[in-house]
C-alpha cells in the first residue's frame, strides 16, 4: 500500500475523474495531495467531505509522495515527472511524454499488466484512441495474431480537455443562433463540423495521434510486425470516442469467434444486434469504464479480416480508468513483494 | 433539347436544389412542371419571377412530359416512375429503387457518361456516400485499378432529407437546454452522438447503406472485381458526407501520383497541406459541388494503398448535381441525335 498519493492536474478534465474513481473503487492511501499548476493553485477541492487545497506543482510538493498519478500536458510531464521520481514517487503518467522512452512500461492492465515489474519509477498509460482500440484487439489477438489494422476514428472534443468541451457547447450555441464563434481550442470551428487533424503532422502526412496509435500499439501488445493505419478525425460529440475498425488476423477468425472473444474478454462489453438496432454510441457510454464494441462483420473486401466498431469514454478508460488500474496493480504488486 | 420538363419531389431537400440548378446552369426548357404528393401539392413555388403550382404526382400529371428529374424515396420512384415511362419521359431517377435494374444505367457523368446511351427510359442517379467516392476513386482507377476500398463513413442529417436536419437542430437545441427530444426521424439520439448504422440490415451484418457502396461501385466503374468493405456512420453535421477511404490499386501510387491524379479529375478539387491545416470540412463544402480531397497519404500498414479523407455536399453532387448533370447529359446526346 501507498502512504502518501498525489494527483498532479488535479482539476482537469481526467483530473477530476481520477480523484472520483479513487473514492469509487476505495484506493487505499493515507494521505492525499493535489498538485496543479499556479493557474489552479489555491482552489479548494471536496473530497469525502473533507476540503483539500490545490497545492503548486513544484520540487518540494513531492517530498514523502509515494505514488503520483498525473494528467497533464507533455510539456508538464517533462518538466515534473523527474522531480516526483527523484523523490521517491513512482509515477503514473498519462501524458505522452514518456511512453514510447524504452525504460517506461506502456500498460493497459487488461493487456500487459506484467509490464509494470520492469518499471523504473515512471508507467505510462497509453494515448485515449489507442487505450480503446488495444483493449478491444488484444482477445483478438491473443486467438489469432494481429497482422494490420485500418482504423478511422471519431474523437470527443473532451480529448482536448475541459476547454475543448466549452468550445463544442459554445459554438453550437452559437451556430444555432447564427452567430460566428472564433475557435481557440480546435483549429477549425467544432459545430457541426468535423476536423480531420487532431495533433500535429508527425510522420509521412500522418498526424501525431495517428502515429500514437501505430507506436503505442505495437509496444502495449509487444509486438512489432502489427501494422496499423490510422486516421484521427475529431467530431462534435463532448464524450466518448468512437472506432470504426478492420483487423487483418494471421488466423481467420470466423464473426462467431469473434463475437465470443470480445464477450469473454475482460474489460469489453458487447453490444452487437444491428436487427434491434444495438450497438454502441457515445452517448450510452458516458460515464461507464468498458470499452465496447458492436457491429462486427466479416470484411467483404476480400482481406482476411474482421470490421467492428468500438466506443469508450475517452476520460475514463482512455485515461483515469486505466491510470487507477495501473496504481491498483501497483498496490497489489507492492503488497506480494 | 426537351421541350417539358417536370421535377418529382420539387418540395424536398434534394428537389429544391434541382430547381435552384435548373435555373443557375441555364438548363434548356419551354415548360416546366412540378410534382409531388398530396402533402406538397398546391404548394406556389417561386422560380425564376414566376409562380408555379406544385401539383399532384398522380399517372396523367406526365401527359406531354419528356424529361423527368425525381428525387423521392423508393417506395414512391416504384409507382411513378413507370407511369412517366409510358408517358414518353426519360427519367432521370435519384431514388435507390431501379440503380442496381440491368436494364437501367447508373451513371456520374465524370466517370460514365457513355452509360447513358443504353437506356430505356430510365437513369438512375447513385446513392450520396457511393458518388463522391467514386468520383475520386474514378482517376486513381483508370490509371492504377482500384482492387479494393476500406471506407467508413461520417454521414450528414440532410442525408434524410429536411426532416433530417430539422431533427439535428431540435434535438441539439434540446440537448443545450438539458431537454430531451424524442427522435423521430433516426433510431437514436443525434445530438452529440453518433449512429453507426444507416438503413436496415441486408447483407451479412453490413446495413443497405454499406451494401450500396459496395454494389453501385461496382457497377459504376464497370468491374465487379472491386472490393469494398464499408461502415456508414451518422453523424451530427447537417450537410456534406465525409468519407475516410483506403485504396488499394494494382499498380502502386505514390502520394504525388495520387495528388496529381486527383488535381486533374473533373469535378475533384484537392485541398491537401496538413501543415497549413488544409484539408476538406463539411463546413467548407457545404452548397459547393465539387468533391474535396485531403489528407492523401501512404498506407503505412503494409498494403499496397493510398489513405485519403473526401468531402461533398451530399445534396449537391452526392444528388442534385449529378441528376441535373445527367439531364445536361441527355440533352447533349438528343442534340447530337
Amino acid at each position: 500500500m501507498f502512504e502518501n498519493i498525489a494527483l498532479v492536474g488535479a482539476t482537469g478534465a481526467v483530473g477530476r475523474i481520477v480523484l472520483q474513481q479513487l473514492q469509487e473503487r476505495g484506493f487505499p492511501y493515507k494521505q492525499l495531495r493535489l498538485l496543479a499548476s499556479a493557474r489552479s493553485a489555491g482552489t479548494i477541492v471536496q473530497v469525502n467531505g473533507q476540503s483539500i487545497k490545490v497545492e503548486l506543482l513544484e520540487p518540494s510538493a513531492f517530498k514523502g509522495v509515494d505514488l503520483v498519478i498525473a494528467s497533464t500536458p507533455d510539456e508538464v510531464a517533462m518538466e515534473f515527472v523527474p522531480w516526483a521520481v527523484k523523490a521517491g514517487a513512482v509515477v503514473v503518467d498519462e501524458s505522452g511524454y514518456f511512453r514510447m522512452d524504452p525504460n517506461v512500461p506502456l500498460v493497459i492492465p487488461e493487456v500487459n499488466p506484467e509490464a509494470i515489474e520492469r518499471h523504473q519509477g515512471i508507467i505510462a498509460s497509453p494515448n485515449c484512441s489507442t487505450t480503446q482500440m488495444v483493449v478491444a484487439l488484444a482477445p483478438l489477438h491473443r486467438a489469432a495474431r494481429v497482422k494490420r489494422v485500418v482504423v478511422s476514428t471519431y474523437q470527443a472534443t473532451s480529448g482536448a480537455g475541459l476547454s475543448g468541451c466549452d468550445e463544442l457547447i459554445e459554438s453550437t450555441r452559437g451556430a444555432l443562433n447564427n452567430e460566428v464563434i472564433t475557435p481557440s481550442i480546435f483549429a477549425h470551428p467544432i459545430a457541426f463540423n468535423l476536423i480531420p487533424q487532431i495533433g500535429g503532422e508527425k510522420h509521412a502526412g500522418y498526424t501525431s495521434e495517428e502515429m500514437k496509435m501505430v507506436y503505442e500499439t505495437r509496444k502495449i501488445m509487444g509486438d512489432d510486425s502489427i501494422q496499423v493505419c490510422p486516421t484521427c478525425v475529431r467530431v462534435p460529440v463532448a464524450f466518448g470516442h468512437s472506432e470504426s475498425i478492420l483487423v487483418e488476423t494471421e488466423r481467420p477468425l470466423s464473426v462467431e469467434e469473434a463475437r465470443e472473444l470480445f464477450a469473454a474478454a475482460p474489460g469489453v462489453t458487447l453490444v452487437d444486434d444491428l436487427a434491434s438496432k444495438r450497438y454502441p454510441m457515445p452517448r450510452d457510454c458516458e460515464g461507464k469504464d468498458d470499452v465496447f464494441v458492436g457491429r462486427i462483420r466479416k470484411d467483404i473486401s476480400g482481406g482476411n479480416g474482421i470490421a467492428f466498431w468500438c466506443v469508450s469514454d475517452n476520460l475514463r478508460k482512455g485515461a483515469a480508468t486505466n491510470a487507477v488500474q495501473i496504481a491498483e496493480l501497483l498496490v497489489k504488486s507492492v503488497s506480494v513483494a
